[in-house]
């Protein structure tokens, strides 16, 4: 129960600081108000949102739940109104970001694992629900997603995926697993935050 | 009986001017007639499906009423064969098109509420079946959507679903409420295409 | 039952070639290998998993056949490690490319008619199923779809899905309707690209 509320609260977290990055890329393509608060919104449930319809777990999350969408219009407005402290809040946002996809990720695979699905489309889900709300962000803001070039973002989610696939047959218990491959995300990521560290690019003749 | 049947005309009005916009964006950026075809059929339908989607209300509206089909293929066509008359015809458009956005956004409402959402996600699926299409129009040719920059597009939307969502208790009756709201709408956007007022950007450091 | 396991080793044939075709892309665009595996991905089941969310049919189809996912893995991989062989196969690739074109084409069109779909709307299921994995494809990489340009693409799609729907009533064996639209499809590509037709393009004032 109590592992519930603190991962709820680590999901609405995500949520907040996810919707805070839609908001910046929005300003930075000089978009209006509406403009942020679309790629703040889709930047925060998007991925979770195709997972939902992909997996038929219809109406999505954040329909029931009016809390998701009061957090992304309070982190959109808090957003706008602080844009002079974006520069010095930088490493905040990009920690609790990468916080934020671990939480994702994890939340996505266990969803998908109470839908029946087998492990690696599970796996799956996880990223998805973890990258691809920044993926549309950036399809809508037209840019080439930056989960798609050269950074360690998708891939952290991958690993952290994995692992929980295969370990949760070990009879751990659940909130350890949890714990664990959240971490191994999060970690991942700071990691390549702090190296500059990425994947090699694929390059064609 | 009769409300239902205005409303029903009106939302294949919409689709049909919805349409006639896709095509025109399809010309602009030359492409070919099956890109008119996509891009009108995404215009028309394209919000109410990702609404449809969201909700769960599958198959989707326009699978099981080809209606919605022929009248797109039919406004495309007539699009296409008419391009000499676009300049001249470009006020009808823009007025037809902002009555779509209020009829559209009133039928994304009730449908919502049909489905027993709450309040808040209702007006965002108004205003997703009124301005998706749109926006995924504009992502398709490639450009940065017309409904994220500076215009009242989307403002207008949400403006008439909060008012249908807050008066939907006092005891009016629907047919009254869907007539004000889907005004507001029209109203709201018409003021800005003649005003060339818009919401005021955000700006990042 | 011979005719139903020739049908799906096609449609594993097509993943794996829209897979590869995606791979590249992304080579072309200089993404990541993460970003491979994405638009990999999407080119192969991103127009089939759309179909599923219009129909209603969750989970869509690969989440619980897991050789779909395996057979974007393993085509990804190779397409990347053979890049030097890229221009010596191409005739290959557009070939295999426009017999998935075919084959996917016809199983969108035969499930939604599953789904009891009138016969226009399972033509356009037919046409998502086959190009709208290169279309999310080709926005991932933020570019104008291919499809919508001047190639004869999708307009084959059409042809194969009309042509389904229009005998299906004829009383003619299943798999004879399956082998002739499929070979429509595939027949009609092969003529565009041997002979460079196109559409004309939709041109505006």
């Amino acid at each position: 129960m109590y592992g519930k509320m603190t991962l709820y609260f680590l999901d609405l977290l995500g949520t907040a600081v996810f919707a805070a990055t839609g908001a910046m890329v929005a300003a930075r393509r000089k978009l209006d108000l509406f403009g942020a608060l679309v790629l703040a919104f889709v930047t925060a449930v998007g991925g979770g949102t195709i997972r939902d319809a992909i997996l038929g777990s219809t109406p999505v999350f954040w329909i029931n739940d009016p809390t998701y969408i009061e957090v992304i219009c309070l982190a959109t407005a808090l957003t706008i109104l602080g844009r002079r402290w974006w520069h010095s809040t930088r490493y905040v946002i990009l920690v609790t970001d990468a916080l934020g996809l671990g939480v994702f990720t994890v939340i996505g695979v266990e969803k998908a694992l109470s839908f029946n699905v087998s492990p690696l489309p599970a796996v799956i889900m996880g990223v998805l629900t973890g990258a691809g709300g920044g993926l549309i962000r950036d399809v809508f803001a037209g840019r080439v997603p930056m989960v798609l070039r050269h950074e360690i973002y998708a891939t952290a989610a991958i690993a952290g995926g994995l692992l929980y696939v295969l370990t949760m047959n070990f009879g751990l218990s659940r909130e350890f697993v949890v714990i664990c491959c959240a971490s191994v995300v999060f970690g991942l990521r700071l990691l390549a935050i702090y190296s500059n560290f990425s994947l090699p690019r694929v390059s064609g003749p």
